[in-house]
């Protein structure tokens, strides 16, 4: 039981860092499943002036203050991607592939950037589809292996992979000068269903189909109601109360993902509320 | 009708300073009731660990921040103490004893460290009674003035007061080395009643009374109902949706008036909530 997590933050956009923070303050363990840049969404932004204390700053500088922030406070972001969340009861437990974690409460803080699932993305999950290639990797040495990449860092990926798997596949889902070693092959095509029978065999691409082992879906995220079943989703997002409860007894979330406006600092506030709510959830149920 | 401002913020500190910006970018006119020193809750707070972006930093230097901040985006802070907000449909009329401003929407934060108000002091304000001692003190040249102060920032207005009054009282409602004109009787006593007849003439305090033609109590802030007739509260909180909407149309409000927990990014959220709720309304009813 040791082992048990207070808090598990799904995300590390500005919610999901700002849950972090007030959970640590209050004396809570923390882990945080994100990115290394945060947010793409932040990074990607050319000016911000709405954010209070800070005028006319960059996403990318403002990324940096924020890393400078929870790593002053010793909070790490943990790569690896949780392909769901089951609520036990008195806690939850977060599936990554061939590996588990169990935390006391959840806040989802992963915005409204994520990705309809493929066909057949869902039902293969973890039977040869799966989210974080480099957690992985050696499930597929010596196989073949398609990565869908949603984004830049998908190509690291994709990299580490190659050294194990013997053949890998990358279909871009964006145009940029693609950084991937030579024995990659890069399928400029559209992906539209993943087919096997108990494993994965096969993606269908529009124009063409692929054989092979496992598909690693890499993107920024999945949306809700996918990672948690049985979560209560209204016009599209997560249905919360003002302390940024769901419907799910120990599950708070913040963020993009329960509703307009989508900015930072409404992100923050509700990180921070949603923070508080899981650290009193935890005392008034002396979990 | 061109001087009828678009948004009206009471308060400076963090929600109010949220908002002004969020609605000044979307380019409406803003006004800001406030303090020189935006927040006197911020301004104590010897050290900050929990606002995104910055850790480990004193309450003054957030303050600075964001002083920084508003002042280049040209947004500044209005010193005068608004002593009621009426709402007329489809404007708000704010009274500053002798002088009023019109505005299309109002948003509230004005914290919790508000005073209940004296007896007879909501009877007779504008009758003797008003908050803004700078603001009226050429109403009561060559009288009798008493001011009851709540903070420090008191004793500059009594200064001022006593320049041109008779006759100056100041009854300071905590305790430090005192920074007044040597004219001015520092009263040590708790205040008890306004009274009066048409206008006031005298303050009844624990074990004396003063004969008085006019008395300024200069605290913090007024409570939220107060201030604003007809507002709802909850539970001594005004009662707001999630889009920071009270029950009196164009009027929002936010931060630790709206409720728990009392914290800054919850508040600079929450600000930046209610001014896209501003902008909104002002918008969709073409004011």
């Amino acid at each position: 039981m040791s082992d048990r997590i207070d808090v598990a933050v799904i995300g590390s956009g500005p919610a999901g860092l700002s849950a972090a923070i007030n959970a640590k303050i209050r004396n809570k363990s923390v882990i945080v499943f994100g990115y290394e840049n945060l947010s793409n969404k932040l990074v990607k932004a050319p000016k911000i002036n709405n954010y209070l204390g800070f005028y006319d700053i960059s996403g990318e500088e403002l990324k940096e203050k924020f890393k400078n922030h929870i790593e002053a406070m010793e909070i790490a972001i943990t790569k690896e991607r949780i392909n769901a969340v089951y609520a036990m009861g008195e806690y939850f437990t977060l599936m990554v592939n061939e590996k588990m974690y169990e935390a006391k409460t959840v806040i989802i803080a992963s915005g409204m950037e994520f990705t309809k699932p493929l066909k057949g993305e869902e039902e293969f999950l973890g039977r040869g589809v799966g989210y974080c290639a480099t957690c992985d990797a050696p499930l597929y040495r010596g196989k073949t292996v398609t990565i869908i990449g949603h984004n830049r860092e998908a190509e690291e990926e994709a990299n580490y992979v190659s050294e194990l798997a013997a053949k890998v596949y990358y279909v871009p889902m964006y145009e940029t000068n693609y950084e991937l070693n030579s024995n990659i092959d890069i399928i400029k095509d559209k992906p539209i269903e993943i087919v096997g029978e108990d494993m994965v065999n096969k993606i269908v691409l529009k124009s063409t189909e692929i054989d092979t082992d496992g598909v690693f879906v890499l993107k920024d995220s999945v949306s809700p109601d996918q990672l948690v079943p049985g979560l209560e989703i209204e016009n599209g997002h997560i249905k919360v109360d003002r302390s940024m409860k769901t419907n799910i007894q120990g599950c708070f979330a913040a963020g993009d993902c329960v509703g307009i406006p989508y900015q930072y600092m409404k992100a923050v506030g509700e990180g921070q509320v949603a923070a508080l709510s899981a650290v009193s959830y935890i005392s008034s149920n002396h979990l």
